[in-house]
């Protein structure tokens, strides 16, 4: 990995932030002043004229098409409601208000043509740089972009040299999740997949049913796995539990692979009288906010999604400095036990 | 202005007259499948649409309308973390995509000049239009906001001739949690506010806060009214249920004003062995995602945030479009009865 040297080491003529600085006042005002914008007294519009003059700064005005000069970076997500982007997103926050950057975010769905077109509108609008929250779309897309623009992707175990990515360890995640289940004397264990049509396997998906799969056969179960095909979603975690209600040999654990996915068993259990670990141990993945609500206390890996957001946001203000080596970073994930893994009842 | 080159050379972009040229249409034709404007056929479209993809056009948005539209809306909120702002951010997308309008999103944080930077970076940014969802900007600034662009505010009570708003009615919502309450029997109520420095009466805590004392005044239970002052935030409604423990006539039931407060509760609750409604009856407010899963079965308010998304979404077209009347809207809440709600123990 490239060692990370922040700010921008080129000669670079005065921009607002500097006349900000300068005035000290800022950046929103002085931009303001800039703009002619309502609301600005005569004596912050000459102040601020005067460190204009003195820094020698030219108005752009909305510098089209030019990079560096915009100071926002655009974040693509399916959608804001999954509470792990909203973590990832302050953490990415935290680092770009130190270098004055805004973060301006759009919700791309979840296909591959809504979030190109998501991508581009983010491109025209001006953006310095860009991240993509588990994009969907294809490798080659994502190539397609990394050219228009400085590109940081998120849970995508890129290995691009166009681009970089951060992503947890899902292979290993998983594995820390079996360990667990199979230390408290588990066998027969299920993993709910996140149904793919064509199976993409740099997604976090494939690489948490690998690991899941992989971590059963180091323990000499591969023949005790369980793979359930449904979706990652509150209505698909409703559904796997009703898959696993029918299973002629049930699981006595269940690997959700996502929390929200636990959670939708958990609201199916409750409906029909029963709970976890009762009925079976349950996990889930993320440690979103949820997952820690007493009467929930769901089992899960954290992501430490904070801190993958400020890794992130250091990345591409790397990139919109000039780096173009890449930099792929693997965050290790950490096990939290709570109350929905317990030893098998038999 | 020096920078580093980022990569590979980028191809020159194709214009909308060479589409024209490929496709074998009018440069005017293929504007108007451009601009989706009416009188197109479908065969014209496709064929545009075929040579646009072909080409690899994406247009220019600055040029992409008439009068230098972007067809492009600001959407600024405190933090993505509140799943209630994604149902309305959903609400408004299901509207704009239908006139080809893209939604981007700014986190405001909490505090007046925060927020009032991420409308300037937004108005900065080209926006045709902008949405405020729960404001903590003053009256006058929204003024002035308004004046710079087209402005919908949602969740301020407001009467600005100058801007459209949209609210649910949080004082009847209020009300039918107490006619709720009382009609199973509770006669000493707490309500958990959102403590605010300055009380600002147009926002939702105000008038939630209100709307209880009212309620409970009509029931002629104004002298069992208990107000906790904390914050609308998990760890804010773990300490409200810490502050119930302290009093030496404890409510019988609590009014929590936001579904989060109440989860805090919950995990309060939980963590000294008891629960809702053994330990008190507990209701929250939004019908958020969570409050509907299994375990947790809270009682509480819903808004119909999709369809207050698409009305906001609506009005602010409508305001692009030209319309310069205020709008005021106030939409009706509905009481979702679960299981934290019930019979006072005695």
């Amino acid at each position: 990995m490239t060692s990370s040297t922040m700010g921008p080491t080129r000669q670079k003529r005065a921009t607002i932030v500097d006349v900000a600085h300068h005035a000290g006042v800022s950046t929103a005002s002085a931009s303001k002043v800039l703009r002619n914008a309502y609301g600005v007294s005569d004596a912050m519009r000459e102040r601020v004229q005067a460190s204009m003059d003195a820094l020698g700064y030219r108005p752009h005005r909305p510098a089209r098409g030019m990079r560096g000069q915009t100071f926002t970076v655009g974040m693509m997500a399916s959608d804001i409601e999954n509470p792990f982007f909203s973590i990832i997103a302050d953490g990415i926050t935290s680092v770009l208000k130190t270098e004055n950057y805004e973060l301006l975010i759009s919700t791309g769905g979840y296909d591959s043509a809504s979030q190109n077109a998501s991508v581009d509108a983010l491109i025209d609008h001006q953006m310095d740089g860009l991240i993509l929250i588990a994009p969907v779309v294809s490798g080659a897309d994502l190539e397609r972009i990394a050219r228009d623009i400085p590109l940081v992707v998120v849970g995508r175990h890129s290995s691009s040299a166009a681009l970089d990515s951060v992503s947890g360890d899902d292979d290993l995640g998983s594995a820390l999740v079996v360990d667990h289940l199979v230390e408290l004397g588990h066998r027969r264990i299920a993993f709910v997949a996140n149904h793919q049509d064509q199976l993409e396997p740099d997604r976090p998906e494939s690489v948490r049913l690998a690991g899941f799969l992989g971590a059963m056969d180091r323990h000499g179960l591969g023949g005790e796995a369980v793979v359930i095909d449904s979706r990652w979603s509150l209505e698909g975690g409703r559904e796997a539990a009703r898959i696993a209600d029918t299973l002629e040999h049930p699981p006595t654990a269940v690997v959700a692979g996502a929390d929200v996915t636990a959670l939708g068993m958990l609201s199916e259990l409750w409906e029909t009288g029963r709970s976890a670990p009762a009925a079976y141990s349950l996990a889930g993945y993320d440690n979103s906010r949820t997952s820690s609500i007493g009467p929930i206390a769901l089992t899960t890996v954290d992501q430490s999604g904070f801190e993958m957001g400020q890794a992130v946001g250091r990345l591409l203000l790397e990139r919109i400095s000039g780096r173009t080596e890449s930099t792929h970073l693997l965050l290790e994930p950490q096990l939290v036990p709570r109350a929905t893994t317990a030893a098998p009842a038999v």
